[in-house]
């Protein structure tokens, strides 16, 4: 009875699910303040000011509450395209450009109109779990490749990878969960080595660049596919950026030089009305247009990830510091399953790193008050000693 | 190269994409005063006043804009859930309801938990076209079963195509395209029969009732199923009652008596997942919560219907005067494809009726201004000329 997939999907609602339940026990329990929850990529910064002024300008349109093309409403487009081609360096034309309910939305839509069954896309390891699930649902496989010891995708096993079943590639940078910003050199690499699989195997692979994070870097700048790969699709999202996770808007956009560009918009397009999507949110539509460049307070991420990356390498746990992104990505000391517990038993709330494709780490998402990462601090001094602990247990 | 379903379904981007293209094109001719648009069910009416406070009311609060749980904000569920088990007259808990991104999404997900390949939905013609694409998307086929002169559900012919495949029957009263509202008595007779034809197939088969329409009534109330039927998934949309078509806010609602309603609701927000839909639009969860019971101007959509009806009927257009919705459905009075052409051609814009499931129709929307209504007279008359002497023509 009832579809078993989507049952399971249900029911498995994520790591994240049931640490927030065990979060509210344990605060119930032991008082709010003693709960530490980094499990959750919500934005903790409030939009912009321009955000809710545009909303209520906007509001004086009694037709802003109305149906806009599915793609998206014309003028909108037109000043995204401008904005997204000039900041990425790749034409994404407005009339290729796909408005969405946030890029989970970019990514089903673009997934299901690029592949099909027997289809492949291709990954480095760790990645965003949803691209599983999206994937599924185009009724195609995801691929996982191990990255390097940095996170760096490892070029050649991506190679290695590529086939005639290949539709896509898919390039996140700054990365969820890792924080690694690919280098220009990285982006530049993976492109060539794109291009000459593609000629290889003889069908065109298409890179789906996801990009939800590419403001928020502390460094290196995001350098998107789409500046030296035509077969690219941008999958964007303002959550990060505005702030606006919750309001679900973002896009799908391929670039103006791609191989059938007007083709797979179509199918883009098609698949996003196969999956039930009518338009994007038609106030955000505009908002985002006005407030195209600019973005929230994103100096606190810096702040936060300066903080608790301090806290948690005085305390001799392995991580890679971030470039980007608001995670920290951490190398279990002991055994995952142990240090999980203990994490939690210490009401430091982390996710556990399978999910992303990789064993033996916890994601920290630090978009959360600077407050709860200076108070963390003793919680986690505890949860290194604890470890320190098991580990000489383990030895005797 | 490309999924084809999605590439078809892209580029055959609907009658009234392109009648909206044709619109333009003639305003741009003839001016925009010789163009009478009656194809799109986008509601010409502004949403109610207590929209646009609760928005500015709601902006206040910074974390607004952030995600919610996947089903929805806890409060607003159970606001929604304490409404509208009263106002359809069966449970619907909170913990039963999944918001969505209107009816589009709330459909896409409850066809996609209840079927999966060699399963079927059943649905009363005419019908609205997208729930042969849902239904597709789904895995399954959509089973259309013709109605009687009035377009009420042929109970007898619906009980013959239900079978042990059966996975659910779709209910949409009021009814898109046709207007009509089906009696207390109609939908007890539907509910009889499919428990009927459950225990005889074996199959438990659920009623899935599509109401973004149950509001807009000018004399029978509309009467949900759920009320009668335990197996019942409830979806709805604020589109049409609160004129927040372009928002995209709905729910999908298990009914509390239903058999493994849990295991469903949970299929249900898997289909969300999976689909790629994260949480319905923050800011309008809290702004339907806030205005349940509220509605736009409706009465101004009776007052179109009069004009249009009284307009049509005068002309000697056979149509069934509607008691719901906004639309007129109005019988072809020569060969379907030339009375389309007559109208087009006399700026009268029309959707015909194939899509529907029906042959020989056309759908009128007059979610329109009321002066485009008045306007309108002449056109139609004239419509109604050429129609007489095609008709001539064609007996000669």
């Amino acid at each position: 009875m009832f579809n078993e997939r989507m049952k399971r999907l249900g029911e498995s609602r994520s790591v994240i699910r049931e640490l927030f339940e065990y979060g509210k026990a344990l605060a119930a329990e032991r008082g709010k303040d003693k709960v530490f929850d980094f499990s959750i990529g919500n934005p903790n910064i409030p939009a912009p000011e321009e955000v809710n002024e545009s909303i209520v300008k906007n509001l004086g349109d009694p037709t802003v509450h109305g149906y806009t093309s599915a793609q998206g409403d014309e003028g909108v487009r037109k000043k995204l395209a401008a904005y997204f081609s000039q900041k990425m360096g790749g034409p994404l034309p407005a009339d290729r450009m796909y408005l969405t309910a946030g890029a989970a939305a970019a990514l089903t839509a673009t997934f299901s109109a690029l592949a099909g069954a027997g289809d492949e896309i291709v990954v480095s390891a760790p990645f965003f779990p949803e691209y599983a699930v999206f994937s599924e649902t185009a009724g195609c496989k995801l691929v996982a490749v191990p990255s390097d010891a940095n996170f760096e995708p490892d070029i050649e096993a991506i190679g290695r990878a590529l086939n005639s079943r290949t539709a896509a590639v898919i390039v996140n940078s700054p990365n969820n969960p890792a924080g690694n910003v690919y280098s220009e050199n990285t982006v530049r690499a993976l492109c060539r080595l794109v291009e000459k699989r593609s000629r290889e195997t003889g069908r065109r692979i298409f890179i789906v660049s996801d990009e939800p994070y590419r403001e928020i870097t502390y460094g290196t700048e995001a350098v998107s596919p789409v500046k030296f790969y035509d077969d690219t699709v941008v999958c964007y999202s303002f959550s990060k950026t505005l702030s606006l996770a919750g309001e679900r808007i973002g896009f799908a956009a391929v670039s103006g030089r791609a191989e059938n560009g007007d083709e797979l918009f179509a199918a883009i397009c098609g698949a996003g009305r196969a999956l039930g999507y009518v338009c994007a949110p038609s106030v955000f539509q505009r908002v985002v247009a006005d407030c195209v460049g600019k973005t929230a307070d994103i100096a606190v991420y810096r702040h936060n990830r300066d903080l608790l990356y301090g806290i948690v390498s005085r305390l001799g746990f392995e991580c890679v510091k971030p470039e980007g992104a608001f995670y920290l990505f951490v190398k279990c000391p002991i055994e995952p399953d142990a240090f999980f517990e203990i994490c939690k038993d210490e009401g430091v709330l982390v996710v556990p790193s399978e999910s992303f494709g990789i064993a033996g780490y916890v994601r920290l998402a630090y978009c959360v008050d600077t407050d709860t990462i200076v108070r963390s601090e003793p919680y986690f001094e505890r949860v290194a000693q604890r470890c320190k602990a098991y580990r000489e247990r383990a030895e005797k």
